[in-house]
């Protein structure tokens, strides 16, 4: 072995220790940009929401704290008149799409986990008390399905076969303490009450004749009352959850249609209905009004003139407010009541098509979707300041994570 | 260079490789730990919550999905009638103890990630409505101390300088609805609303002669009605948060103590007081019974015999049931009221000095504190069974992360 072997056999030793340093280094960068993506990851989700963009089959991520968006997450399918709700530690969102498809979906991780295409058309759905079960109310075929919120196995298939031997779309489901949910057979006017506190075979209660083509319901925040809207004539079925005994009572006989009748131009959301105080606010249909139903009579107590047919009336956590948007084509404009005076205290017209708003839970906040400005907006509540824009494609539903807490959703 | 000098230089350099590669193979070792435990961590924080254990100056970090303990942190202080808030995203409990600390908890890390000694003797504290003020009352010296949720830098010191020239200890403070804390002066008969709505230099607004030495104030869930307790004369002060222009009003006069003065064991706890319905229920003050409230008249409507002299008179989340514990002596027994029918529908007797009771937010659990068997139970409030029991050293309050989204803790 002569010296310039041994030195060329160092120097490719050399070469090798080198391309190793090499190696190590990108090694290291590798790792502290997983420490760094893991680092970011470790976050908790109470701050964090979701925003449907319709158009596109997708979710923005977006998070109440900064008021940003974290990210953008494809694959849901049909998300018209999609809504969703929440796993009960906040980290998983439900998302019912238009489509019979439920997703599942990570918003930690921004990672889809779970996917079933359940039904060939839906409309929104409720997450159980204690977390475990989701359900789905389905247009075609009619009934509700019920999940597994872990796996999304099938729990329990619930054909919505009225008592005339019909099978009808379901409307209006919701979650009620103890394990149990509620929804409402559109064609038949039945409500049903399933009960899944034994087994996850449920016991069901019916509830016939309720009234003519009940569109939409709502519960109250204690889960108390549930309250379905009626299409087909003027009134509300109210059931008394505490009471069920008594059964449907009707109530608000007249209720929004008024003397002569109006266009509709879109079923108002009673979702969207507004508790302050001791008063309901609720949209009245096809009129330029927000109606004032005393909760301890059901009685109508005063009319609020507003700007155009309501969709939603949602009031601010607190009760001080309620914000209204409202039908096409005055769909461009917000409103404001201050609860106390019933007066509206400001109008907004951030853009084109005001879908939805929603409020961070201690009600500081409101995100304003506006689906033709492509533009979620976020305004403080006390001076209407905007305090930020994130864009979106197409937006409409907005659901916070705090959402997990509530119930009746 | 001879041969042998080349081959101990290879040999010297293979060493070295070999350390290279020894070096590597740990750093990768603890590369991949450290991937095991972010992902561990990654988790969400809605289902979390702390155990006080007050004897210690310990933590226990507990989730409610699965009803298990996650982990142990110690290092509070004093944490005899020790409180809690959350962070608006539910990962930091703010940690108040009796000695002046005030103490930041990373609930997903388990990391004590700030404390301040901030006064001598404490009593609680709130956090604002957009989560960045933190506010702490105090005994000694008397007064507020408000401070970054972030940093725990002193924002504002406010000390309780009544009217007439004294220092008093402040007790009762909450937070309401536009960056506003209220509290109340023990000494002088005050109340305070702090308002920091416009800048960190808050504005006040001083209500004067409420009644004699207010001990404990609640505030109703929509951050409207502020109601103090006074211990030196029958009645509560309320003040309407909405219409201050009105200023004190005196409610319920000969609240809770009756015609006959009895020993009163322990100061009832108002910040435990339960909404259901139409209804408040108070405890009455060294009474065996419950007091009934309409919350539209704030008159007295009933009063529910109990087993002692009721400590924290709660609501399940849905206002079916109120749960209420006891003073010593007979503060083994915790009591269940209906409330439609206002009758004890459950009575358990799991250990000595029950100290307090937290509802899971949508009501399906309640952890239960009991000291001296050194345990905390969860109970299903449905059926009534033992879910899970969990070790804890001299367990008192119990907070869980959903408390991030209500106002008036």
């Amino acid at each position: 072995m002569d010296r310039r072997a041994i030195e060329k056999g160092l120097a490719a030793m050399n070469g090798f220790i080198k391309s190793f340093f090499l190696a190590v280094i990108a090694f290291a960068a590798v790792t502290v940009a997983s420490w760094a993506q893991a680092d970011g990851g470790l976050r908790a989700t109470g701050d964090l929401g979701i925003v449907i963009e319709r158009a596109t089959g997708s979710v923005k991520i977006i998070e109440t704290s900064g008021r940003t968006e974290l990210r953008r997450v494809e694959g849901f399918g049909d998300l018209s008149h999609a809504s969703a709700v929440y796993s009960r530690d906040e980290r998983y969102a439900f998302i019912f799409g238009r489509d019979g498809g439920l997703t599942k979906l990570d918003i930690l991780t921004g990672k889809i986990v779970g996917r079933v295409i359940q039904a060939g058309n839906s409309i929104g759905g409720a997450i159980s008390q204690d977390g475990s079960l989701v359900a789905v109310s389905n247009y075609k075929p009619g009934g509700i399905k019920v999940f597994d919120s872990a796996t999304l196995e099938l729990v329990a298939d619930i054909p919505a076969i009225a008592a005339d031997g019909t099978q009808s779309k379901t409307i209006g489901l919701v979650d009620i303490p103890g394990q149990k949910f509620v929804f409402s057979l559109y064609n038949a006017g039945e409500t049903w009450i399933v009960d899944f506190s034994e087994s996850r075979t449920p016991k069901i209660t019916k509830f016939t004749d309720i009234g003519e083509l009940p569109y939409d319901a709502l519960v109250t925040d204690d889960g108390r009352y549930y309250i379905a809207g009626l299409f087909g004539e003027d009134g509300l079925a109210m059931l008394d959850l505490w009471q069920t005994e008594k059964g449907i009572t009707r109530i608000l006989d007249g209720y929004g249609k008024g003397e002569e009748k109006l266009p509709v131009y879109k079923m108002p959301h009673l979702e969207g209905w507004a508790k302050a105080g001791d008063n309901i606010f609720l949209p009245a249909i096809g009129r330029h009004e927000v109606l004032v139903v005393d909760q301890r009579t059901w009685k109508e107590v005063g009319r609020i003139p507003v700007h155009g047919q309501p969709v939603f009336v949602v009031a601010r956590p607190d009760g001080r407010q309620v914000w209204v948007n409202f039908a096409h084509p005055l769909n461009d404009t917000l409103q404001v009541i201050d609860v106390p005076s019933r007066k509206i205290i400001r109008s907004f017209q951030p853009g084109k098509a005001i879908l939805h708003m929603e409020f961070t839970p201690r009600g500081e906040q409101v995100w304003v979707s506006i689906r033709d400005a492509n533009r979620v907006d976020v305004y403080d509540t006390r001076t209407f300041e905007r305090l930020a824009e994130i864009p979106a494609q197409k937006p409409s539903g907005i659901f916070l994570a705090a959402r997990a807490h509530r119930t009746g959703l």
